[in-house]
């Protein structure tokens, strides 16, 4: 005998398979929108929820960290592994899943992959912060480092900011063809470039997601001129930073989660009471954003667990919606809750 | 198009129907054995462990903890809640699942149900304890709290102590004639009690394992005698003790992780710097455990990660010897790792 589980002990789970299935029938732009327009959502109501550094085991190889919060009523989660030796032996050096539950219950009620979902929110987040800071009218981004994440940052700004020209630049020429051929035809010109220098000609945006876990100044200051927005995407734990000490000091700095970004950021190079300004504040109009044509602007993005709570909550509902999910058998559900133990026996072959 | 995920883009999952079939397949009473013994094992090799106390989401109605700890080659997680409030709704008050990663890849190895886990684990902890803390010979066992937990305790402490009585009693009587029917057969004497008082008559060793989310002293001092062990498994989170504190204070004091201990456990009740001996050390011989037939010895329970490791390691090794899982597609798996947004196309339908 097996037992038929009863709803609340079927959690619906959204496989790879299925996500991509999802950003197929939605449309990876209407993605891009969806979860931008929750994330904004979340940041606008930034007080309400319980927020927290992330929990990491580190390996000499790598680091896997928890991503929890809350908003009173929904609880979320992220596993992530951060491995960068992984590429040498054909694994993602990012790997990641999540949970959303009740929290007045503690059932959860979905299960998802987040490999894929993760570059999603994380090149809509980086877009949605764009629309904030960029200069306005901004056409023309430079995309250093062509990893598993440029062709995400480069849809998701002409989606969200309107540019029309991606410059793209990797220290493996290998990078840049394939994200080049990934993203032709979509109404881009793709330019692919020899140095990082000549990258960045005539970008009013400049992305960086590298992957190495060091200290890593691809760009240096006399690169970075006027009225540029860097949106530094890769350097996200101690030890791993993209920009040049002088390039975060001319910078307006804008961050997710302070205590979390004094850590891992692009700003764990400076003194601990260095001024950032929180991303919340721009988003619910109690701090200003770019203020001038003039201003250097740094979104020092590391990720933060609010926006994988929008993006698992914008996934829940259309993986409802559409039927795109699988339901799994989770939950111990026993007719009587003190009776475990009789359900277990009850099972009995 | 779908994609046919590799090897390591799958990770085998024990759902509750597995987890039930298993424990028919292997036997509650090794199931036991082999959860304490890899428990045991663990303990014996603390210091290699990550140990970190759980991190807590809180709602009025109850909590949702992460438990995560690493030894260094592999890491894992538990979720866990307890709402006591779920039970009137006809949920369970403690529902968990659990995860084992590579901690070199960061790639999850399991997904597991925890809720049928979690009772039989933390039933092997108490009879593993009682072995090296309970008066030799003990025969006769109190069980105050006659909930989920209750048939579990009696029988890991028959199988691992070696006891052959257990004195039920319960607040509600229906849940003791309920404990009193799930062990009938079992080869263990089952006396019902009216009363706490009359419940711990003669039992060498007392459990108490109840579910308010308050201090709650069913036991008070005169009634605990000299040379019993105390096994205190229902004490677990700020505020929620089954205590009185002149019972704690007459008690050599035993916990798994002091830090966890002395926010969640009964040894709240006493000063921040009270005297507690670590399991890891009796287990480990490098602190007494029972020294005299007088004392009073507590257990003070409150549930640690590394348990929650040991037991996903068993059941690891059970579910693939015995192909008890199914295999979930979590883990995306381009055949070029930088090529995320490239495998994602192709699975264009």
């Amino acid at each position: 005998m097996t037992t038929i589980p009863g709803p609340k002990a079927l959690v619906p789970f959204v496989s790879v398979d299925h996500m991509m299935q999802l950003v197929h029938r939605i449309g990876i732009r209407q993605m891009f929108r969806g979860i931008a327009a929750e994330i904004e959502r979340d940041f606008q109501r930034w007080e309400k929820f319980d927020k927290t550094a992330r929990i990491p085991a580190h390996h000499e190889h790598g680091v896997i960290e928890l991503m929890p919060t809350a908003d009173g009523e929904i609880y979320g989660f992220k596993y992530v592994n951060g491995h960068p030796r992984n590429a040498r032996d054909g694994l993602q050096t990012v790997t990641a899943f999540g949970v959303l539950s009740d929290l007045a219950t503690g059932y959860p009620i979905l299960l998802s992959e987040m490999t894929i979902l993760t570059a999603l929110r994380t090149a809509a987040m980086s877009a949605l912060t764009a629309s904030y800071l960029a200069p306005k009218g901004s056409k023309v981004m430079a995309m250093i480092g062509n990893g598993a994440q440029s062709e995400f940052q480069s849809l998701a700004m002409q989606e969200i900011v309107g540019i029309d020209t991606v410059r793209l630049w990797d220290a493996d020429p290998r990078a840049t063809e394939k994200a080049a051929r990934n993203l032709a035809g979509q109404g881009l010109t793709i330019v692919s470039c020899a140095t990082a220098e000549e990258a960045i000609q005539g970008a009013q945006i400049i992305t960086t997601a590298t992957a190495d876990k060091r200290n890593n100044t691809i760009l240096t200051d006399n690169m970075v001129g006027q009225g540029v927005h860097l949106n530094a995407v890769g350097g996200d734990s101690p030890g791993k930073t993209e920009l040049a000490r002088g390039i975060v000091e001319k910078s307006t700095i804008f961050v997710e989660f302070p205590p979390q970004s004094r850590i891992e950021g692009e700003v764990q190079q400076m003194p601990p009471d260095h001024p950032v300004t929180e991303l919340w504040q721009v988003m619910s109009g109690t701090a200003p954003g770019r203020i001038s044509a003039e201003q250097v602007t740094l979104f020092d993005s590391v990720g933060f667990a609010v926006e994988d709570f929008a993006a698992l909550r914008f996934v829940r509902g259309k993986a409802l919606e559409t039927g795109l999910h699988a339901d799994l058998d989770m939950i111990a559900d026993p007719d009587d809750p003190r009776d475990l133990y009789g359900m277990l026996m009850r099972a009995a072959p």
